[in-house]
């Protein structure tokens, strides 16, 4: 790949507490990775003329559902476990239909390629053959992340739930099959102790760890479905004591959610460098609660946000920084105890370089990172204030104004996908 | 005006709990007024085909700041004392200028008249003539609703301040002078207790009394602002009290927020018939906790939605439906005794037929009422799941995905404005 520079008004954060920004600047990417941020119009580089543009580094949705983007929006006024059962379920058996799976899927990954996502882990459904469809509509989009096939074999309607033995069978397949793809990656995903035996959730710990594999679940997101864990597994020290003991915890592992740890759960977390997919929107959708974030940050546990898809009612990430800002001041209005709320850039930084950090040196402008780039029009929100806006200003305004925008220009790895 | 028939997917509420809707109806308007709702095409009147489109009540925000639209979305890191005092006042300043309120109030209206919005109650600037112009730019939009010189006599910056008597004077000229527009009337506007004396505030109350006009001003939104009132007016039982003994509570009177309600003030809102504005966003953008809806609903208190633009952080009405709905949530988590959360259909009745009371009848589909109307294309919104979908459930779809969306198609009693 030949270097190239985008000439426009860039912005990114290295640290959670302050931007770093070059109105007018050049963005020079090489192989794939970012060179430099400069001033100054780079000799040896093709410029591509973004100029008035907001260009940031692309975002990292750590947590979404595609088979439930189809209705997102949508039977917003129950609970966790009543909405899983009356609508989520039985939308996700529809997936065993190819069809139905190719026509839902090309609209996800349609709209996820327009907004400022780049990076993305996703769950399919427990139908390997349209997860593994889902991975190549999200690769011939240009995006970068993990899917998993879910696995459930337990406490599911019969309309979507296995075998345990088929569960394991089907999740070596999928892993296998899934070697064909290069930008997506598969993930080993037990939707959550509620669905998942004990039997089945330590094989696949052992498919993880002898494949070096990614992970994604579900933890600590609702009261009920604590209590439901407690029953379920009553030789557990907690909820994610159940995951610890089927290997599941660890540097290449998200859990959704987690709005209810407690001390021990977050030590578990932060010693095993496992990530926090924060999803507010959700957090706030499915009354679920407000995860105290600051306090989990300030412990040192890896975290980023995301849309979780379709408890959040969002796809833009845009929109989960503002939601991560919003829940977070009224955590601290009703329990002062959890903190400060999130500052724009501290959210903004959880959404590019914290959560980026999952998928390695990724959702920064630092030299070396890989060159995941959005570029944004913002000139379509009208106020007397322009010109004389700082490009923080402007990025806040977009956040705030326009999270669902399309993007004009996207660059995943250095390649121009937008 | 003649009758005219629209012919779309006809949605409102007329009581809180339960959408009433007609696919392919056809909505009547003769004179101004809604005639019916029927699923045959009228014989006798002119037919706006609207096919396939959500056809629904013009919405009614209750309170929002003209002049804050301009930075709306900026500075949302900080509470309400700070941020006034460092962006408010400074920005609100400048409209001494008219030709700078003549290009910012254009966008403004301009964005008005695209969204759902066809009523409002608007705080302009203690300047009068910028704020008769912001009366004109409304009605030349085609809106309706009450707008307010603002009135300010104490504790505001010397940029942004009146001396008293000439306070009172600039607000009877307002209102003579603003006798000249139609469907836009004056509304007397004290900011809030803590920027004005006893003195201008019973002046205020006589003048809205004898003219029989409509009140606006803020209630109890922060908790640092209450203490403040306590101190300001230590005679008073407490904050409404304050404004009850100016004789500016009543039927024509809104409270913008009113989070902190005891139980005395509750039963003084509810016994004058005084509106309350709730500002989900807002609450949530300046940390100022979440007004308790449920409860003063139950209790009786007259109420609709607000965007309160620029505590607010969205002009859409229909994105504050979701507001309402998410921080109702939020605070029936963290308090379960402040009742269950607002559901859908109560949310899209209180930004509806609920806040459009203030007014008179207008918000609901119901013979009689003043034909304001609006028209969206919710087909921008992709599902597999389309067709299949119920009008409601596209309702529900366009404000948790499009809230932002542009009107396809309004009428403010009867008259086509877009």
């Amino acid at each position: 790949m030949a270097a190239f520079s985008i000439h426009g008004d860039i912005i990114w954060t290295e640290e959670p507490g302050s931007f770093r920004y070059a109105e007018g600047g050049y963005l020079t990417v090489d192989e794939g990775k970012i060179v430099s941020v400069s001033s100054d119009r780079p000799a040896d580089a093709e410029v591509i003329d973004m100029e008035g543009r907001l260009v940031f580094p692309g975002l990292s949705d750590l947590h979404l559902h595609a088979p439930q983007y189809a209705f997102m929006g949508l039977h917003m006024d129950e609970e966790l476990l009543e909405w899983l059962n009356r609508h989520t379920f039985p939308e996700e058996a529809k997936y065993r239909d190819v069809a139905y799976a190719e026509k839902a899927y090309s609209i996800l990954a349609d709209d996820l390629l327009h907004g400022a996502t780049t990076r993305v882990s996703v769950f399919g459904t427990i139908h390997t053959d349209s997860t593994l469809l889902l991975m190549r509509k999200l690769e011939e989009a240009g995006l970068a992340g993990c899917v998993g096939k879910v696995a459930m074999d337990r406490n599911s309607p019969d309309i979507l739930i296995e075998d345990t033995d088929e569960s394991i069978r089907e999740t070596e397949r999928f892993v296998r099959e899934s070697s064909a793809f290069r930008s997506i990656t598969p993930s080993i995903t037990p939707r959550f102790v509620p669905s998942c035996s004990d039997r089945l959730l330590r094989t696949l710990g052992k498919i993880a760890s002898e494949n070096d594999l990614p992970v994604q679940s579900h933890l600590d997101e609702n009261l009920s479905e604590i209590s439901w864990v407690q029953e379920l597994c009553p030789w557990s020290e907690n909820y994610a004591d159940v995951y610890r003991a089927a290997g599941l915890l660890g540097r290449k592992t998200i859990m959704a959610h987690c709005v209810w740890l407690n001390d021990e759960e977050m030590e578990m977390l932060r010693s095993t460098g496992t990530f926090i997919a924060h999803a507010p929107s959700s957090n706030r959708n499915l009354s679920s609660g407000i995860a105290p974030m600051r306090k989990y940050l300030d412990f040192g546990i890896n975290a980023g946000l995301s849309t979780d898809v379709a408890g959040g009612s969002s796809i833009s990430m845009l929109r989960m920084i503002e939601d991560a800002i919003g829940v977070s001041k009224l955590l601290w209005r009703s329990d002062s105890s959890a903190g400060r709320p999130l500052t724009f850039p501290e959210a903004f930084y959880l959404a590019s370089k914290g959560g980026g950090a999952y998928f390695g040196r990724t959702g920064s402008f630092e030299p070396g990172y890989d060159a995941d780039i959005a570029v944004f029009d913002d000139s379509v929100i009208k106020t007397v204030l322009r010109p004389g806006l700082s490009v923080p200003e402007r990025l806040e305004l977009l956040v705030y104004r326009a999270p669902e925008s399309r993007a004009e220009a996207k660059f995943v790895k250095g390649r121009r996908i937008l």
